[in-house]
């Protein structure tokens, strides 16, 4: 399991833009599957073009052959969008649905006794992936969206994703956040490794924010087969909470889905 | 082609050779991608050769560039997984995780109240896909996976999905049925239309099944622009219950997806 689903080191610091001469198609090719975003889901060949620093012409031939193998569809309108087949296939990732899959009964469980929101991630390069999320309607309101990323820093899911990682993998991390307004706000790099001892020393996160609504969050660590932490389960709950009532909870869910990854077949 | 180098000993035989001559390179990277299912998430590079039917050096090329932009990984046995990172740039399918977020609170009203089996199916090809399902701890066993597919024939669900189709659109895909089991044990062409012709005049579709649990099912339409079925809502309850009994919930969930659709901006 720890195998499947340890966040690989080789997939940091890919994602920079490279001119198009002589890039390998595939590498062009998911270019242009990444000049999507929550905010553009639907690209027109032109945006597409734009976006992902491919001319036009290039962008046309690929985009059809992207559509071709169902990775891109086009909606009503004409519009290039994600097409369903990726989606099909990505299913599949033992650090997205697979790990989802295990962890929902115990989510769920933390969710009914609750009724706050509960958060799982996982660490993809320099950011969190929020894999998934459980919500109640009228809880308070998160911002992040569930295969989207959300920062490392000023979250407790991504505390608790840094505070086991390796030395180097964890200088990595923090050299990529170096221009994220939440390393500024994170403030000193000692500031940032005495946080993270804290989370090391007691097994959770907490965070107290104020911005964009006041809340608090507390991250407890998921482990796989050698221990390694491959994921991160939290809850938020409104600010005012007092967040040692939650960290046993948290905790226990936590450890329920780490027994239940470590018997899995991932 | 796919019989040339589906010959059997090709990844062993043809080290070296050069991939089939005009297909394009985002083919045969997708025909990678395919190789993987939910019996076979972690492959090593001889059975991903080998489950592409693409000759190893080939297979060992691509998937190395595929690593390079996350679409895989490798675990730490040295095994090809799906990447998280593709499950990132796949959670942005509008009919996808896209329809999921917008439907979700509706499936959850569903199932807070029934505390059944309720599933959000779209049609893919010549199949559905499940895009999400919320089960309580202890429901009825049902056998489908997030992500993964279930036949259209013998599932609420997908006669949903047929019942609107266009003429020509549901022979394409009745046509791919015709050597599946589940068209045999649907019977003659004329009980398939019969069935269809059913669910459009009640907007629902009911479905009793003894094998592999006996249950019940109902589904029904969900409409996005222009009235046009994108998608299909069910309830799964054990056998025995009476289907007519929750037609009405399945039906006015359905309406208040289709709504809450309609008014997004997917």
């Amino acid at each position: 399991m720890a195998e499947t689903i340890a966040a690989p080191a080789a997939s940091t610091g890919r994602r920079g833009k490279r001119p198009p001469v002589g890039e390998p198609v595939i590498e062009r090719a998911f270019r242009l599957l990444a000049a999507f975003d929550q905010s553009h889901r639907g690209l027109t060949l032109a945006s597409l073009s734009r976006r992902s620093a491919t001319p036009l012409s290039t962008t046309r031939r690929l985009a059809e052959q992207l559509v071709e193998v169902g990775a891109l569809e086009r909606d009503d309108a004409g519009r290039y969008v994600i097409g369903l087949r990726l989606y099909e296939v990505a299913s599949l990732a033992p650090r997205g649905l697979g790990l989802r899959e295990i962890a929902m009964p115990y989510l769920e469980d933390l969710f009914v006794v609750t009724r706050e929101h509960v958060q799982l991630a996982v660490l993809e390069g320099s950011h969190a992936v929020l894999v998934e999320r459980r919500s109640r309607p009228g809880a308070v309101a998160v911002e992040y969206r569930i295969g989207g990323t959300l920062p490392v820093l000023n979250t407790a899911l991504g505390l608790v994703l840094l505070a086991y990682l390796a030395d180097d993998r964890l200088a990595e991390v923090l050299a990529a956040c170096t221009h994220q307004d939440d390393l500024v706000a994170a403030g000193h790099p000692d500031a940032v490794e005495r946080a993270l001892a804290a989370v090391r020393q007691s097994g959770v996160a907490t965070i107290n924010r104020r911005t964009p609504v006041p809340i608090v969050a507390v991250a407890a660590p998921i482990r796989g087969r050698q221990d390694a932490v491959v994921a991160a389960l939290s809850i938020v709950v409104p600010a005012g909470a007092d967040p040692r009532s939650y960290e046993a909870v948290v905790r226990t869910a936590a450890r329920g889905i780490s027994r239940a990854l470590r018997s899995s077949q991932l």
